[in-house]
């Protein structure tokens, strides 16, 4: 961040008064550029106990698969936000939404809300952002080749708690990597 | 938003190639301006079933009452956001957090993310955004001088949840006004 979005000026990166950390400041206008975490929408949609994941046509990790999922858009409820991602990645209708998990990933300054539903119908398909769409069997689950960490984790607690028959909310913390291989590591999530 | 933050050059607003709605865009250097809905993140706080809130000394609500809460900061998980909040407006120290509500606020593009959590001692005090900081018994909430509606829907749950001895997770959308007179009518908070 180079100019202040309001009159072009070149921004300086300095602690605003009464502030407790640096920011992107205005020396011109005064204008402060606060930054803060975005939200990620999305779902584990199944239908009789299968679970539909998408194959991803973009960039980052290309050819992965994921769970439909994206960025909550400014004048838009959660709920709709991952209903549409389920409609734009998927073609697919969702039923009730139950919230089940919510990521807190500090080192991206991201969170993915995760909801729990079914699939209205079996007509789904490709959207833009897919190469294919597919119902997995819990033994099909491709954990290999999981597009990113915070789905690897969504599928392991849904598929823990779905054997239980228990499922509660909860937020958990995706740390940073440690360099280790693990599956789905792009921590990014592209538009 | 007038100026790119990258390059300086007066923005655009139109729909970018394979996207479905208006955004910001550079017209020099091609950079997508995007902005998504804020995450706030607060805690109603209890000692021996008083809950804890603070009168605001900075608008919007200057003088109104409400629970200690504000903006998620970058790299900062949603757990030590409510525990900052609850430290910088009331020198509180916070128990275990327990997730209590999300609100979803599409007309401001915000989010409220409400924990519940037992005070760890009784010292507390107004911090700089505070006037004053009180605990207050079931009987004793000042409903008509709260700060916002997401504060009193976040109270009026949480007091008829533990009278019912009954708390659970639950996501809910505060709507936009309908212009009648409801307590705590500012929408927006103030960083």
């Amino acid at each position: 961040m180079n100019y202040c979005t309001h009159c072009g000026h070149l921004l300086n990166y300095e602690i605003p008064h009464g502030d407790d950390r640096p920011r992107h400041v205005c020396p011109s206008c005064g204008m402060i550029h606060y930054q803060n975490p975005k939200m990620v929408v999305g779902c584990i949609a199944e239908s009789e106990n299968r679970i539909l994941l998408c194959r991803r046509s973009i960039d980052p990790a290309y050819g992965r698969w994921t769970i439909p999922a994206g960025y909550l858009e400014n004048r838009e409820t959660v709920e709709a936000g991952a209903r549409r991602e389920a409609r734009e990645e998927a073609r697919a209708n969702l039923g009730e939404l139950v919230p089940y998990r919510l990521f807190t990933i500090p080192h991206i300054s991201q969170m993915y809300l995760i909801f729990r539903a079914k699939l209205l119908d079996d007509h789904f398909s490709a959207g833009e952002e897919s190469l294919e769409t597919r119902l997995f069997g819990q033994n099909e689950i491709p954990w290999d080749e999981l597009a990113f960490r915070v789905v690897f984790a969504s599928l392991k607690d849904f598929i823990r708690d779905r054997e239980a028959g228990a499922f509660s909310f909860d937020i958990k913390e995706i740390p940073p990597e440690d360099g280790s291989s693990q599956p789905g590591s792009p921590d990014k999530i592209s538009r």
